[in-house]
């Protein structure tokens, strides 16, 4: 059971003008399943990706980064899930590329104009002749209102479809922005999440939109973590079909850059608090924020170094305020001057520890009333510094070792 | 079930002339329960430890290093369980220190002679006058063949007692060593471990135990982990009663001086590899061999990448051969520069994947063979230089997660 992750509402999942997706069963891996995703997108979008520093990254992921290196316009993705193409070497590149030119084939564009995405099991053989045979039953049904069923296309061990939808003015125009992603588990996105797509019908020059999808990514998908397992297919992709009639944005410092980017941003975070939500056997949905550090690298160690501890994870599950091993963790983080008598550790509202040891006015029972909640924010005050990092995760519950010991079968 | 880990055999159980322990039962957290050991060691005895690298080290760590560098003779240690006696603040401290002030003044020693050891929970006062009342019991009941009971005495959620010894010849002298550990959780020393006491009747001068010390837990619990959690009171002692009559080993690049090592070093690695043993929820004991890397710090990063991975321990947990996690642990590990095309990953003798992919050799069942076992060596070569390190490790089971989330209770 997702942790307070509300199912997809239609009538905020905007349709973007030149952005349409398809979906169907391709059998990739196991049969009645819609495990094969296209999305065709109009001439003249900007377009852009962020992908996994996983240096086992996934053939997908070294043929997306050729061909949005090529130079040529981006006109088409195309996912399956069932299967990630990683850890498969030569034969693994040759069989992503080959889904890109059987898809551009039949749209009459270049293969390097087709993005491939895959997300599934690491090491097996991808199965391109079911891909292409259901090429074009995925082309038939593109829509542009299709956001739902594109996020439910994407599923893997998700128990619920991710997506998510805004409006606002920019540049005194209406903007739409909808997005969809998947991922549960082998989660700790490092520069992108499992797989995210973000389109709006914003125009947007291609020059400025590297450094918004960076952005986006660092203040979404790179703040969750379910697992601490950089996955090997991680990829954020965002698109501005350039529709909307505003001024295209030729900055993103500029105001309608920056209005452009907080409406993104929104859609962005939720997308990537919906992975922690829907994280694998998640019972509760945890912020860990880390303020009074010299670095925001430092207070992102300390957050990382909670947010992973198996431990500190495992309390959370038991509701058990246990909440030394949040001290431990923080020791632990690899800030080697750390001074623990500057410590101050709190529980939503609650003061835990002061000064590195038990705030004596802290009370048991008081502790325990955070630990019930399913939403809970760990606070800790590193005392040294003015930087501050939020980063959200969820427990560690039987249900994530049954999902995990049984995934392949 | 502790995984393939012997009852302590009295037989290898070699009392150290001048090394006495006596345990009782103090009543520190819960009754009738062995919870308080001292040892007492005879004047002239050489004695080293290495402690915790977390910065939020516990009170008593804090007490040892003092004592230890004060440069008087250490001559009793003090142990309870039940309480970690960390995150406790500078009533923690203070605590740590009236412990070592009861014992010295029960030995007519000084205070400074006595070296205070907790383990437990994190972040609860330590009730000295518990303690205190039960050294009297303890000291009346030391002696030197306790090893088996004092093993018994520092256990927490260990299922069985740790200890192991060892004889040699060393400068033309039979020499003893004999050792006992504790730890199934929060366990990824880094410079030690939970606790861990080694003593041998060996001759060394002070001069070179430091060294040594270093040197054994390097080589032994410097190299496991079961969960990642490096925890706050990580200690290991090491001490030479000086007794056996062996000329004094003055350089460990001696002759004598790497026989001894030798000796010890076969005691502190079954202790520690008894952790892993018996690491909690722990189905399979793992050992990860990360050869071919151009350091042995890169080695390291790859081995505990993998050795901490909750997919990759949830998969040896249900004998699943999913070991395409295995490349993404290698992935991610930190090595910027990794070729993943020179990869080559080997599960016992069976060779699973080349070059970064699939082996067209490698068959499911000879992976699901070996994954069925109780003991499996994963095996990754970097190809890029001679550089190796081990680590052992421990599965991830639904057992785990029970302990922990049921520890406090």
């Amino acid at each position: 059971m997702p942790v307070n992750l509300p199912l997809p509402d239609a009538a905020t999942l905007f349709p973007i003008a030149g952005v349409r997706m398809g979906v169907t069963e391709a059998g990739v891996r196991k049969a009645n399943r819609k495990d094969l995703t296209v999305v065709l997108i109009d001439e003249g979008a900007s377009v852009s990706g962020v992908f996994t520093s996983n240096r086992f990254c996934a053939a997908p992921v070294q043929v997306c980064r050729e061909h949005l290196g090529s130079g040529q316009a981006v006109r088409a993705m195309v996912i399956n899930t069932g299967n990630a193409n990683a850890g498969t070497g030569a034969d693994g590149l040759s069989r992503a590329r080959s889904t890109c030119t059987a898809l551009a084939s039949r749209l009459g564009i270049a293969a390097e104009q087709v993005l491939p995405f895959s997300t599934g099991v690491i090491m097996e053989t991808l199965p391109i002749d079911r891909i292409e045979a259901g090429l074009n039953a995925a082309i038939a049904d593109a829509k542009e209102d299709n956001w739902l069923k594109a996020a439910e296309g994407i599923m893997t061990t998700d128990t619920q479809p991710k997506a998510f939808g805004a409006q606002g003015m920019v540049g005194g125009k209406l903007v739409s922005v909808s997005g969809i992603s998947k991922g549960a588990g082998m989660i700790r996105p490092n520069m992108a999440t499992m797989l995210g797509f973000i389109a709006t019908d914003a125009c947007v020059s291609q020059a400025v939109m590297k450094q918004l999808s960076l952005e986006l990514a660092e203040g979404s998908f790179n703040r969750v973590t379910v697992d601490g397992d950089t996955s090997t297919n991680d990829s954020l992709v965002v698109i501005a079909s350039n529709k909307a009639g505003n001024t295209p944005i030729a900055a993103l410092d500029s105001a309608d850059g920056q209005a452009l980017k907080a409406l993104m941003l929104e859609v962005a975070r939720k997308l990537a608090q919906a992975i922690v939500r829907d994280g694998e056997g998640a019972t509760k949905f945890i912020s860990v924020v880390v303020q009074g550090g010299r670095s925001e690298d430092e207070c992102r160690k300390v957050a990382y170094a909670i947010a992973h501890s198996p431990l500190v994870k495992t309390a959370f599950f038991a509701s058990d305020p246990n909440l030394g091993r949040i001290l431990a963790a923080v020791g632990y983080a690899g800030i080697d001057d750390l001074d623990q008598s500057h410590i101050e550790l709190f529980l939503d509202d609650v003061h835990v520890a002061t000064q590195g040891g038990r705030n004596p006015a802290y009370r048991e029972e008081d502790g325990q009333r955070v630990m019930k909640q399913s939403e809970i924010t760990v606070r800790v005050d590193l005392g040294r510094g003015a930087a501050s990092q939020t980063v959200w995760t969820c427990d560690l519950s039987h249900e994530y070792v049954t999902i995990n010991a049984d995934y392949r079968s």
